[in-house]
């Protein structure tokens, strides 16, 4: 049949960003250890995928200063790729001594977020990009691309999504297997969502090497998500418990909560290869290694929902 | 063309269920006078339909038992009308003495939360809204119908939606002019509602007298309101700020959050007559006199996203 849902996919990917985006955005400082703990929760519950660190300067982001010694403890699993973010020929050097799978380079389509966020023009940032991707790959280093605002830009407003397009067009001609479009701010809404993707589907082909990275700060993520996957995206990003939300807002929500996304798709038939359960107690480590209630809906009211007796 | 969001609506209706679902699932009880202040709120935003109080024993639902007292504080405008749940003939007669202009009647998709809940058999409840919901149209009172756990039983699981067509087919047959589907406890996901939908469309013919009174438990509330809308549902239920949550999970969802849906619906050019800056402020007011920060992520994160500066 035609319309919603005439094609779901039997399987998609996601990719797990809480112990980076999640806790870059925390206002405490998770130790090492802790890192760990949550780390092997999430490889437990079934996640291949894992953004563990950043190597930006630990100056900027002193919550994910000790990179290289926790991939150094981190047990390494046939079939699990940790990553870690990359913002330039200094980052790769860590990342090549912590013995990393993949770097994720980062960019945003609105200037003005680029430039406050790492302090340079977007093609100043594609110059840099352009050397530092070969060179993560002649290091068999793989490489994936952030662009980010493509939903909207906290300074600008709304993003002509052909500035994406166009971001992304970049990171996959310098070599990036991949390119993870990211609604940073939680602007998105269905339509919207439909039109940008409709695009970047005319530009690329296929989705077959994009992700859609929501946040869910309007709550509209997993509609968001809803609507990608109807129109054939397979690959998800997430965070444990909806981690990252702003510390200065109470509640507010960060990244889409993995357990919610796997909630929805494995009551849809979509496997994941992820176990709920143990997911759920990934969320409960997370939450314990912040201090903090997190705002994730599964996370808060558990996985399953019959109660007994 | 065909797909999603082929023949999007250009408006829908947003029944407001704050100050019933919402305050009654609160732990503390707001002063008449709080109460009026929300009511006041929310008609300033453009709510047309709001669920105000309930009828039934103040011994069950103490929250509410100010009822008759309240509306006759509130203030009356053209074009807003105001309901009330009402069990039964004693509550009938509250109605009448309050001039209400309609009552909400309500009952379960699945036998063990009708017992536990209003502690009758299904069959016991409709013999007796055989009798009310004539006697209300008789008294120039309308009737709204609700059917709980439509997506789901916290006490039996998955639950027939066949059972929820015949009990809502009983409502029509009463007399009642809408019926209000609910995912009572938050469970249902969109290829659930989707197939859920398609049924009761078979069984009606179309939407036009049925609403969807999704709960945010899992995060699935807007993606499955998405799947109505996208199919044909023109009536949602919401509970501005998300409220009635469960006072035992701090910060655990309750209703959809009217603001989340508001800003949804806009974005996408469906028009539903709120202005989403005064709905804002009345989710502020909700948040003051239950006294607790409430879960919904527009209330959280406010209605804009452009940052000053």
């Amino acid at each position: 049949m035609t319309g919603l849902f005439s094609a779901l996919p039997k399987e998609v990917s996601v990719y797990e960003v809480s112990p980076r985006d999640g806790l870059q955005n925390e206002s405490v400082t998770v130790s090492t250890e802790g890192k760990v703990e949550l780390v092997n929760a999430l490889v437990d519950a079934g996640l291949q995928r894992i953004e563990v660190a950043s190597f930006v300067s630990p100056k900027w982001v002193p919550q994910l200063a000790d990179g290289e010694q926790l991939l150094h403890l981190l047990p390494r699993k046939a079939g699990v790729v940790f990553s870690a973010l990359c913002p330039n020929m200094q980052g790769l050097e860590r990342a090549k001594s912590a013995r990393i799978e993949e770097i994720g380079v980062f960019l945003s389509a609105s200037e003005t977020h680029n430039k406050r966020n790492i302090n340079k023009t977007i093609a100043e940032t594609l110059a840099l990009f352009r050397e530092l991707v070969p060179a993560a790959l002649a290091n068999n280093i793989r490489v994936r691309g952030y662009v980010s605002t493509v939903w909207g830009c906290p300074y600008e407003g709304d993003v002509d999504p052909r500035r994406a397009i166009d971001v992304a067009a970049e990171l996959f001609k310098f070599g990036c297997y991949e390119v993870s479009l990211g609604d940073t701010i939680g602007a998105g809404t269905p339509l919207q969502t439909r039109s940008i993707l409709m695009l970047f589907k005319d530009a690329f082909g296929s989705f077959d090497r994009l992700a859609m990275h929501m946040h869910d700060t309007r709550g509209t993520a997993l509609a968001n998500c809803l609507v990608g996957l109807d129109l054939g995206v397979r690959t998800f990003d997430a965070a444990v418990g909806g981690m990252g939300g702003c510390p200065y807002a109470p509640g507010a929500a960060g990244n889409l909560a993995t357990e919610d996304l796997i909630y929805m798709l494995d009551k849809m038939g979509v496997s994941t290869g992820i176990d709920l359960d143990k997911l759920w107690k990934a969320g409960k480590v997370a939450s314990s290694v912040v201090g903090r209630a997190l705002p994730g809906k599964v996370h808060q009211a558990g996985p399953g929902f019959v109660r007994k007796g």
